[in-house]
């Protein structure tokens, strides 16, 4: 995307974050990344009157080629968070989820928006006011919730016992102090407790694994018992799960994370086919998934803090909170949740 | 590839297109893209003689990201549509084809070829006389025919009726007013009567699924009746395809539109496992594939402009003309469009 | 300048310009050169509604390496201009000046702004309405006068018939069909009648060399018969004036060509010191100069369009038009044509 | 990677080759690419004291599009190559291995590191030192052995002759005249004799194909017979397989060529689901895996030199050198090559 | 200069300034300029263990285009300056030179380094310990003086009333909490009282006037009376002062800034004919020049800010401080301030 | 210069300079400049068959900032030397001249081209046969010479006893084994007996100071005994050259090294006014001027090889070879040195 377009939707994206006169924002890269990113925020926080700069971290070491969530140059560097803290609004082009710094910044009161996707993907799926209500709907009705059952054709049948974290709602933008979003997103989340998952999930042809990018196309059987996965079963898809898994060294990699759904009608499930690169955040969202994550979850103020992580979009399961159905089949059967055309 | 050698094929490029000193030539991108590939046709058109310049229409609004055809910049702006129809030759770098503007600078009588794809791919598929000769061939044979038959073992049986639409080649460069063709390119194609394509085709493991630029691993079948797809089912594949063309909510992208033959022995059925980029003309291309297509049909003249495309490329497919043997299970039978040596 | 802010002068300068919905604008460039003013407006066209593209000329063959004035790609490329003369509005940033091709354009009725200045001086001699009813007043008392005397006390004494040719005003931007304009500018200028200019010149010390960029330091004294330098004497200046005048090889540098005087109190007569590379735009609009050039006249309809053009804006100078103080001392007495504050 | 970890990197690689003040040292790079690299490498060598200069060479003719060894630019420069055999050390940036300049040179005592990975690749499989160790522990062991055999629960069952060429070791790193390393690297590997390897060999589910950087999914059954591949079945791998081999035309690539196992246990089975590109060197070093490769020998000294190669690394199978057990179902089990913790 | 050769000389800077394991240290630039000095003192900084990161302002908006001292992005951006203050080391990429928020950071205890000549000046005129120890030397000596009289054989004789105000050293790198220093830099300077400067200055062929970067060719006379400039005359060189002086409109500008000496052996009177760009730091170096400057002194803790200064250093001069001479006819003659050798 | 058009004057170069099919080229350069002559001498040479390639030396260390002659990458490192020896052509871009290495290269046999100019000048000035051949008549008639005499209006009388020293033509390309040549050229010059110059250079308005690149205003007087400056006198101009002489610290600069004339009535006396950088090639060459030299003269087999080196062109001098007029008032009077037309 050129720069031009480019300035353009940071700039939408700023004014619906809220970004108005007088107000203070930070853009936060590291080394040569994104930095014509950072550029079309610098011109849209000043051409909305923001007092606004571009925080750049030198380039980290070379890591383990892995995706390790959670680790950040910041880490070492407070001064560097307390500059953070004192912002309206950190823009971050790094991806600090599940950082310790991140929920600092937040507990200033700083809100966070995040933004690493290829800039065409940004631009396809920008926020809106519309998506962000029935994201809201549905967060307030999981924030409620005392129990998940997850059930799927393929064999999936497991149960999330809730209540014990926060409920996240993610719909691209962010205008309330102390928030947290990404941009793109539009679904929303919570975690079970710590001992309170247990069942098999049953990953079907079409399913997601993130961070690889890829379909599955054989079975693969997870078992869960008290939070923690027990065994993972198939065939290629489920030996590279493993082989990732092992790579981090870590049992903690085993925690069942969050899971939720997705909302978003414009992202869609063939995205990879078009569009291989990025994060997934198109997989993460599209309408009717349903998506559970292994791995922390520090970012609902749990203790489980590995950087060992995957995040698993499934299609056509059901999802019933307290026994009410959400999700049939891979559709949302809330009508305050369904896109309205 | 660096600029030198793109200088070099561009220069051979425009002169098999026959572009000589005096001749008029507008090469048309947008925004930052492929500002190398103009600059190799600027000059190599100033090395022959050539009255040229680049036109460079801006950026346009991110769009939807799936490949839509027929839609362009152009639409817009009838003056730059004129400067164009002046040219004896527009070298298209955006991909124009199906587009309303295109059909109207070729009416003018300016000859367009269209070169979108990677630099290393135009360098290994550069056109040759003896590809156009056999390509030529093929299409003085298909422009005859009635029927068009394709067969194949994985239970592909259907009928084409012809003589509505013209025969279209395309060999890699263009010499004559008012043509079009595209670099790389090496094969032949009509399309059935709007309501004349009827049977079924079922995809078997190593077609080619373009724009995903991957190969079917399970069988697809599609079932067509009088022109339009009614039913498409299989595995995975068939369901990227099918949630691909909803995205488009476009019924029109149920019709069957071009269908023809591939003629460039250079071109690798494998090719993918190379160079996974590009439009994938090498895939449209390599011999005796055979392509059937969906979607438009506007570029022979019809009446479906939807901007829902698929090309699909089949191995081991025979086709018969009038029931005469063109293509025996992937092999082209006729001894005159088949290599030399 | 970083590109953003280049987009937004881009955009003021367009706007002023009226530059509208549906208007047609082309920006034309050569080979390499500015291909970020040309961003700027593309970008700039685009948010204003207008039908605008780029039109990029090949690089011409290395040339004299002195300044021609008057000869572009475009003499060759009658295509070319043809589409320029569609447009309502062309963005020249080649510098088309004295060539036939831009007075077709003109003809046609595209108005035509040039912008080669460097961005820093675009940016802060942004063009005003102020400036432009200055400059026009100006232009009416100079298109009524029949005769310019220039006196100084370094001993110029010299005189023009006027009413053969035009009077052009140039004060940073057009908005009138056929009209022409650089940005930056502050000046308004005729031509003498072909024989009817006599008299002496003497440049003092700080008069201004264009193209050369530089002040004089010792006196130059031109003497001017029926129209034509009949003499140059001095230092070192005089040498450099005479080398390059000679190295045209083309009597018609001699010739007098177009006269008048500065008005924009923003520009400074000692911005060489700080800001030596461009035009010299500057230094042709400062508030009460008076500027003499030798070489073309046909930008006002006259016949000598030889390549050889020097700009010498003077100091200290009085201008009479018809016997009436214009210009007194280097200074502006015409209460009409002085800045409001 | 930015360009000062990628110094960091290169200065490292340096220091263990050995590189020292008043060696001297050639980087060879063809074209544009990786100048990032020659300039890292060139920096580190001042660093270190070293005569050290960077040899470019023009950009070769664009070729076949496949992955052809053994054929350079340097083939047709003997100064070139004469300059390069009067080095200390050679950094390879092109890939020259298996062409017979790079023997040359070899011979003529330089050292040769090939390093053409993407740059975090380099830096998360930095050699080490105690890789090297279990790396030559390995080619010792092999060195001496006069049989090998490879059996697999998939029905792999091959015999391969030794004793006729030599070992190669390969650990990332090069301090020793005349020995030629890949950066990363972490494994053994000897050819069987040309007549000399017979059996079947089948893929499984996992295994990787290089260069096609993909994982089999349907088994591909290799018939040998003394020493050349007599058959390929199976699914769309071997159907692709087949395909890019016959591309070759050239018979000498069903030439069974080296064999070994991989000893670093940080390279992860896993990579191509993180990092896709590159020539896949992670890949043929991952711990305990079994790699044959078909077609050229002569970089053993062996006479095939067709530029039709494929590496193909196996997990789960087992090794025995004249029946002593090396690998078992995918573990290497003698202690010596075993990580230490 | 190459990145590396940069990288190098930052790296040796901040270690003269004494940053160690630990510290905080931020590198403070803004738009696009010196992107390359930012990146390499962030790789100095991380590679000596100090906790440092970039702040990039936004581009501002194009200005007046003269060199206006004290005006920067940061006035508006209180959060900004609240981070730098809590760092223990600044650098600075604008040059905030004469503006609060400077002295607001040094106030809290950072020291700041500026750095904004070209790189290979930067290089030429490392700093040294020897130079520091001199200027020190000198620093010392004025900072007891009551009244300092320079005179020259042009006509200069002019008196400065010492005591006011405190005594800045330059000797291009600092160590000191909440010092400032200027990279590169050689000299020593004072104020004299608001009202005590009297006498006439004289510059005489060969003088330098920055920010003109050029040398006085004809002598140009300052009257200068109670510590303002009175009255300004001789050749070009004295109207262009004036011009520019008078294009600030601000009255202030006539006040008489800082006075002082230049130490550096190693900056070259000539440099202007080998290296016209920058800001003149070695023309403010170079051995035994007096340099006096007008305009702003609040660097000094005086009043004046006006953005109009200008330096100029001046040859041949004779300096006294309470009659004991420092500099006799362009040598310094203080044993402890002339280098070693 | 865009990369096409430099391509093609570098091919027309290496055309003239006989580079054939077969034949061995080195384009030599260092650290990062000058890529792109680089590259399209590269692609030149391979377009005529030449084997070739780059020889990039890394950055040398920041030296003193001055212009110091015949001190090079190549003088620490043998290999590349050797190298370099065995090329049929070295393409300078470094600016090797005075240097040992160059005169090993050359006596090896191999012909060495500098150009290091400015593309534009280079395409300006290209090389002809016609210039080539007047300037070899003027090297014959100098090198026959015993004694030559240089006068002008301003004082200049000053005799060089030829007959020790070779005479070297330059006349911008070189075909003939082990010459040099620097592009673009046109003159020709021999040096004085080491004891032999005797006399008084006064330098007038107008003559070029290089590397200073500019025009001495005020007369400055060298007096000349025994081949060595005894004094240099006069304004500002004497004061710079004295000053830049000074900072080398080296007597050895004091030498009067090479004379001669400029022949090429293409270049102009007023080049500075229009194209201020490069190295002054143009100042060099223009038609009549005699250009005197202090410093080295071991490119003429001399002892003297000081870094320090000054060029002066001078106007309207007269010069006579033991006593037959050459140049009379800056203009050549030998016939056959003149051009045709």
């Amino acid at each position: 995307m050129d720069q031009n377009s480019l300035n353009e939707i940071c700039r939408i994206q700023l004014e619906m974050s809220g970004v108005h006169e007088g107000e203070s924002v930070v853009v936060l890269s590291q080394g040569d990344e994104r930095l014509d990113y950072a550029d079309a925020f610098l011109n849209a926080g000043r051409t909305l009157g923001a007092k606004i700069y571009h925080m750049r971290l030198p380039t980290p070491q070379p890591g383990s080629g892995s995706w390790e969530v959670g680790i950040s140059q910041l880490a070492q560097n407070a001064e560097a968070v307390e500059a953070l803290k004192q912002a309206d609004m950190v823009v971050d082009l790094i991806f600090l989820l599940f950082s310790p710094e991140q929920m600092a910044i937040q507990a200033a009161g700083a809100r966070v928006l995040t933004a690493v996707e290829p800039a065409p993907l940004l631009a396809r799926l920008m926020p809106s006011k519309e998506i962000r209500e029935r994201v809201e709907v549905g967060a307030e009705i999981l924030s409620k919730a005392k129990n998940m059952r997850i059930t799927s054709p393929h064999g999936t049948d497991i149960t999330y016992k809730l209540g014990v974290y926060p409920t996240i709602s993610e719909y691209g933008y962010t205008d309330e102090p102390g928030r947290w979003d990404h941009w793109p997103a539009g679904f929303v989340f919570t975690g079970g407790a710590d001992d309170g998952v247990d069942g098999q999930i049953v990953l079907g042809m079409g399913d997601v694994l993130l961070p690889f990018n890829s379909y599955v196309r054989e079975p693969v059987t997870y078992t869960i018992e008290k939070g923690f996965v027990q065994d993972i079963r198939g065939g290629i898809e489920a030996d590279l799960i493993k082989s990732y898994m092992d790579a981090f060294k870590d049992p903690r990699g085993n925690g069942m994370s969050h899971v939720g759904w997705g909302l978003d009608e414009r992202a869609n499930w063939h995205g990879l086919t078009q569009f291989p690169g990025g994060m997934g955040m198109e997989l993460r969202s599209f309408y009717g998934n349903v998506m559970f994550s292994t791995g922390p979850n520090n970012e609902l103020g749990g203790l489980n803090d590995t950087a060992c992580h995957l995040d698993i979009p499934m299609r056509d399961c059901s999802l019933f909170l307290d026994d009410e159905p959400i999700v049939i089949d891979g559709d949302v059967v809330v009508k305050e949740m369904q896109p309205s055309s």
